[in-house]
């Protein structure tokens, strides 16, 4: 058995909203002191039974292990500024920082920015809901989920190990070491423009003189389509704008396969080409025993993750972070910490 | 208590894959007497109780009060040619032919040309899933969910009001009465394209060099914006291209926004016009007590159907069907009928 030291220790939350308040529910289940702090959600976290320091001094005097800023990308560059001040007057208090933001390259930067980059660990956990606020977050949001875990050349491997143990251990995932780079990339393609196009079909239908019919007659296809679109647009265009390098790219692909689609569609050419580029991807998601997670209510996030694959053993010796690296960019994740090694699928 | 006869008589079903095979084991469950006829299912149909002809000509033996085409697009020509042939061999039997295509003014056509355009009143129930095939079929499917039901200027009242009866009694779902055009129009933004985006976001994370890892990552988001994209790509592909008129200039529209978008995200200008521009959709969908469903598993398909509106009663007298394509070309639908009257909401 790991003490809690060994699985992370404990945990300070910077911010109470949706994965914030999930991350200190299911921290807390699982046994993990955790301090919290967010002034709009303070009365109802403590009416939920967590410890809530009144700012982010309040949560340093408490000294946790990590410290995970859980507050909006918007707001990550005054509350790393904030937590730097915290840190100077608590002499000897030498905590790992990392963060839960759907986008990995400017949080470092920002976090670096304060003087805080040689503590940091990049972390996104990949489950949401259209829903925003503590009052929507949950003990069960965050368990058993996919994780992309972020890393640089510099990054310390003893808080990297850290957070990994944290993510594997209470909080039950699986994470993928990535650079800030790989993560925003695919975060791009599985999330962030997925978010984009459901805007769209909800943009095209607002605009549409058959506006009202047309939701009359929105079954399955739409709802799913346009999920998240119905979240906070402001919490959507953050994340877009904030990973704007890799989203702008797999836009203008959009753009440009959906014109040719048309052109296609408008003189009778062959379309097979659009819908068959797909094949590879739904006979991976549709395999037997594979991939495509069931029975979910829509509105819960969920990973799509790989099920009964082999086990790979990485010893947690010299450049363990970049073999890590290498080895997720392909597919694989870790899904324990053990005597010293990671354990992969 | 209205007669099964009233109520729309008995019904023949030609095609029993994944619409076809849930709407006869709704109607029968329903008490409705069924014949239907698809060689490629009818031994799983007897063994799931239904009476199966051994084809058309076997079906028109038994004389059905409506005949319902549930075949695929590209096969509606040559069934209809087939259905034609057989009703010259029953002298006095007078059916109604109806159908639950994705497309309307295509089938239209198709039913026209094979000299049945007199007895057609198009229907398309606003449901389904990505899978396919009789084994897919359920009697939930089709049970209390949205239809669209269509008529052209020569719809013989009396023809629209059998389909309307059996969509609001024994099937308990509602009818939106439109054109065909109206309804394709409106299916494009709903249905058509959101089935063509779910296959441009597989397809680019089919074409990604970080396809694995970002399946990996793949989480709710991409779970229910891809979850259509599964279904047959032919089905989606006759589906589209039927409906090529309609679909196009959404898609055009569709990649003129997202250019758009990528352009204001590589020179940092505003983007709150795209993320702001679905809001009243937003708002419509999210009003409490209003439209969206929940709690339903993401593989069924089901309306967003407004509730507790003003009841409004239309008699059938007049050209009432041209009275109920205004009502419900502003979103209004059928939910029964009762005394010479439809009763919308």
């Amino acid at each position: 058995m790991s003490t809690l030291r060994e699985q992370g220790g404990s945990v300070g939350i910077v911010g109470l909203g949706l994965i914030g308040g999930s991350l200190a529910r299911a921290l807390q289940g699982a046994g993990v002191p955790v301090v919290a702090t967010d002034p709009s959600s303070a009365e109802a976290a403590r009416a939920a039974g967590l410890t809530v320091a009144d700012d982010v001094a309040g949560l340093a005097v408490q000294r946790p292990d990590v410290v995970v800023l859980a507050v909006p990308l918007r707001a990550m560059r005054a509350v790393a500024a904030e937590l730097a001040e915290a840190l100077s007057g608590e002499p000897g208090w030498d905590p790992t920082v990392t963060d839960v933001g759907s986008v990995k390259a400017p949080v470092r930067e920002a976090v670096s920015d304060a003087g805080l980059g040689d503590r940091y660990v990049g972390a996104h956990p990949m489950s949401g809901t259209e829903r925003s606020g503590f009052e929507a977050s949950s003990v069960e949001l965050l368990q058993g989920i996919p994780w992309a875990v972020t890393c640089a050349p510099g990054t310390d491997p003893a808080r990297l190990e850290r957070v990994l143990r944290l993510v594997t251990g209470p909080l039950g995932g699986t994470a993928a070491v990535l650079t800030d780079e790989l993560h925003d990339e695919a975060a791009a393609l599985v999330s962030h423009v997925p978010h984009v196009l459901a805007n769209q079909l909800l943009g095209a239908v607002a605009g549409a003189p058959v506006r009202d019919l047309a939701l009359r007659l929105a079954a399955g296809s739409f709802r799913d389509g346009t999920r998240v679109g119905l979240s906070d647009p402001r919490r959507t265009e953050a994340m877009v704008t904030e990973n704007a390098a890799w989203v702008a790219p797999v836009l203008r692909l959009a753009a440009r396969d959906l014109e040719r689609l048309a052109e296609a569609l408008d003189s009778n050419a062959p379309t097979h080409w659009f819908f068959d580029r797909p094949d590879s991807v739904r006979e991976r998601l549709g395999r037997p025993g594979g991939t495509r997670v069931t029975g979910l209510h829509p509105g819960d996030g969920a990973g799509l993750s790989d099920v009964g694959s082999d086990v790979d053993v990485v010893p947690l010796t010299g450049d363990w972070p970049a073999e890590l690296v290498t080895r997720c960019a392909g597919g694989a994740v870790v899904f324990a910490l053990e005597d010293g090694t990671a354990l992969l699928r």
